[in-house]
């Protein structure tokens, strides 16, 4: 699950970044505790897919476009 | 949530039927709890990305394709 999460949280916070919104911002935008996302984009938390939906919508983007590709990613 | 999940649980369990797997070989191969995985499939419980990543691994598919489109999801 970690190297899952930290891919993700990677992504989250490179288009957040990207898209010019702060932390606080994007936390606030999609209903998330904002010391929560910090936790989603440093990996150390397996977030929902309905958060990931959420946070997708604030950053304008798919969901799925979130998403590490599978092939990198070592699920156990 | 509520939508996102019952559209999930209902690509997954095509995907299941369509690869012909029971849900409880689905379950044990994903390391997921079988009553659980009845839970997902009938879109009553909000899955992590991990378990996406595992189901996804299970079924031979990418986890985006299990997504169902944001363009139809009404996030909250």
């Amino acid at each position: 699950m970690e190297q899952l999460a930290k891919a993700l949280g990677k992504r989250i916070r490179a288009l957040r970044k990207a898209y010019g919104l702060s932390q606080d911002a994007l936390a606030l935008a999609s209903h998330i505790d904002r010391s929560y996302m910090g936790r989603i984009e440093r990996g150390e938390v397996n977030i929902t897919v309905d958060k990931l939906y959420r946070i997708a919508r604030v950053l304008g983007c798919d969901p799925a476009s979130l998403l590490p590709p599978a092939t990198k990613i070592q699920v156990n």
